[in-house]
């Protein structure tokens, strides 16, 4: 007997009827001899609908009251859920991330587990029910409060409970039909990528692939649980996320994937004094904002001058108050002037084989250069290569650089709309 | 300083406006200098739409799983309520029926309480913050499962609240302005009662008075907490329902008020076999079906026949159940047939005062008499007179009534919409 956790977004379980399709593949699981530990999101827009409200009635909500609010959300679905599930007369049990025994610490909004003790779900399959877990959220044994935990909080959720019960695997259901090797609406030869390793699936969520949450993928990761990515509207067998022992052989294609984010824009200290700890100076100032830096670029000074830039790049979201901080310490760092861009692109090709073997980048730089697309920033990784280019020529530079690694397949790839948390 | 329990229902708190304002008054009573508990009710239709939804999944949602589903309602109300006291300032925390310490036994859907431990509620109110706990929900610790009270459920939390915090008052705010001597809807001329037993209230809330739930009075009368019934749409003193000791003076007028109910429905038994143990034998049989019996009435046999006839009244919602049990009961209790009619009204005067007081019902019959109102049940206690006419008379009859007993004021009620659980 195997045990299964499945974790369904918001898109799964969006209305009735969409929860009536989950709940029979989640018996079908059951029947087929395994135990199962569902996570679920929230409905739908649930979570949006729920922040709208508290908008109305403040925009200063505070994280305590907010993440209480927000957890209405997994509550209703998951509680719909297991009706359903008894309703084709199967046994079924829901239980709240407190319930569950998913222990954080008490940073509303975006918790760390630090703790999973999941007896009620374990006591709830040795009496062979479906257990039903919200995902997202969490409980602080300290203020003994509610917590929520942030972006991808549910696939956290799910692997963290796989590795609590020692599972078999961590079923993450979403509406594609896996890890691509790139964006199927960019490129449409884009081919399922049938077994991909935690790390190479962390450089590509790190370079914008949505599929998964790099936390998640990072928790698997260090707790060895086996990650399936599949879709919620078939039963194809999507892509492992395997966690191969050191020393263990794993035959892997140079190249995993491509992936792509226009989210970021680039800022760049301009006439920077190129003395030492500078780029200190600069980075202490940028991590007040707790912004999110990416890449980071520095040109070599030309002597005449002993001025240099410094480049760097950040999500939009975090443009401004980068800007203003910098801004504000003129004159302590003696830096020129400062440019914001947010017209980039950013694309990386991601794969374990890159490790020994020799002329990824240049064939990488070949192929962009051979379709006049100029590259802006470089910044490598042992497995990950990313480049900047201008905005309007990343889904070009995606195209020709998937086409170039021999990623294409044969099928065209189908595509659902929407995402959950 | 004194500890105020303020419970507001879903009307009061239907949208986020709603919210802000009651928000307002909550701080108001706060920096009056009074620590203050706030129970509440969920949103608006919120209830009744995640029933709807629920129903969407299955028809068949079971105890636990509804529970779980139905008291997101009250989270996301009392969240919202909590931002927007703190948003005035003032410091709020918020808490769920099992945080705040509402125990209850294991009956899904209409638990009971057996203990209420606030020591949360208390440690917010030391630290000068404003509690605010959810309605209609507890937590049973047997089963560690989260359990609702049932209609009314609201209210009782409050009184609950408030008998364990030894609170001065239980406000309950309502979209009326308190209890009326009659339905202003059907009495325009009915007057708020300023000051009532909550033996009186019982009696009008057991005769159709909507205005308080009959457990919730029960409830404060056990544990001896005073209620403050007032609308929320305005700063009127409303109806206070007290307790007087034993061997208190209370100056009571003689009559309280009339209430009356349009949703009951009459059986009749028809030629029951005027022997020992047969009224027994059939009360018996209808109580297998957990139907709410009222008024029972049994008419003096004829000599000649040996045959008597028993009358009751009972929600018409249990209606067709009983008539089934009764009928495939028929030889064994040897009637002749039964009749049902649903187009009855039942009217009750209520009032402490009529115990020492002669001529009450009288001049009730009297009245109704001189009305054309013919009467086909009476059944009395030591506080109440109740009747039952025609459902097409019961308003006039309660008008009538009403005049008949100088309870008419001179001022017009005002009457908002729409009522909360």
């Amino acid at each position: 007997m195997s045990l299964i956790v499945q974790k369904y977004g918001g898109s799964s379980v969006a209305d009735a009827e969409s929860i009536k399709r989950v709940a029979k593949r989640i018996v079908e699981t059951r029947k087929a001899g395994n135990e199962v530990v569902v996570v679920v999101s929230a409905m739908g827009d649930t979570t949006d609908e729920l922040l709208d409200l508290a908008n109305q009635v403040t925009p200063l909500a505070t994280g305590r009251e907010l993440d209480m609010l927000l957890t209405a959300g997994e509550r209703i679905s998951m509680a719909l859920l297991a009706m359903a599930i008894k309703s084709l007369g199967q046994e079924a049990r829901s239980y709240t991330g407190s319930q569950a025994g998913l222990i954080t610490d008490a940073k509303h909004g975006s918790a760390r587990i630090v703790d999973v003790t999941p007896k009620r779900v374990r006591d709830a399959l040795d009496a062979g029910a479906v257990a039903i877990v919200a995902g997202f959220q969490g409980f602080n044994r300290g203020t003994g409060d509610i917590t929520t935990l942030g972006r991808g909080g549910s696939d956290t959720t799910a692997v963290a409970l796989a590795a609590a019960l020692d599972a078999d695997v961590c079923e993450i259901y979403t509406d594609v039909d896996g890890v691509f090797t790139a964006d199927p609406r960019v490129v449409p030869a884009a081919r399922k990528i049938d077994r991909i390793t935690s790390e190479e699936m962390l450089e590509l969520a790190a370079a914008g692939a949505k599929v998964l949450y790099i936390r998640a993928v990072e928790y698997a990761r260090r707790h060895g649980v086996t990650l399936h990515v599949r879709s919620s509207f078939n039963n194809n067998v999507g892509t492992l996320v395997v966690n191969p022992k050191d020393g263990e052989s794993v035959e892997e294609p140079i190249i995993a994937g491509v992936a792509s984010d226009l989210s970021e824009a680039k800022i760049t200290v301009v006439g920077v004094p190129d003395v030492p700890g500078k780029a200190a100076q600069i980075f202490t100032i940028v991590a007040t904002t707790d912004a999110n830096i990416d890449m980071i670029v520095q040109n070599v000074s030309t002597a005449a001058t002993g001025l240099t830039d410094i480049s760097f790049t950040l999500p939009k979201s975090d443009g401004a108050k980068v800007l203003k901080v910098l801004e504000d310490n003129k004159a302590q760092v003696g830096f020129h002037s400062l440019q914001y861009d947010d017209q980039i692109g950013k694309l990386a090709l991601v794969g374990a084989g890159m490790r020994t073997n020799a002329g990824v980048s240049a064939k990488l730089f070949t192929a962009l250069f051979e379709a006049g697309i100029n590259i802006e920033m470089i910044s490598t990784s042992e497995i990950r290569i990313s480049v900047v280019t201008r905005a309007d020529t990343i889904n070009e530079a995606v195209r020709v650089v998937h086409r170039a690694f021999d990623l294409d397949g044969e099928e065209v790839a189908q595509v659902h709309g929407g995402t959950g948390r």
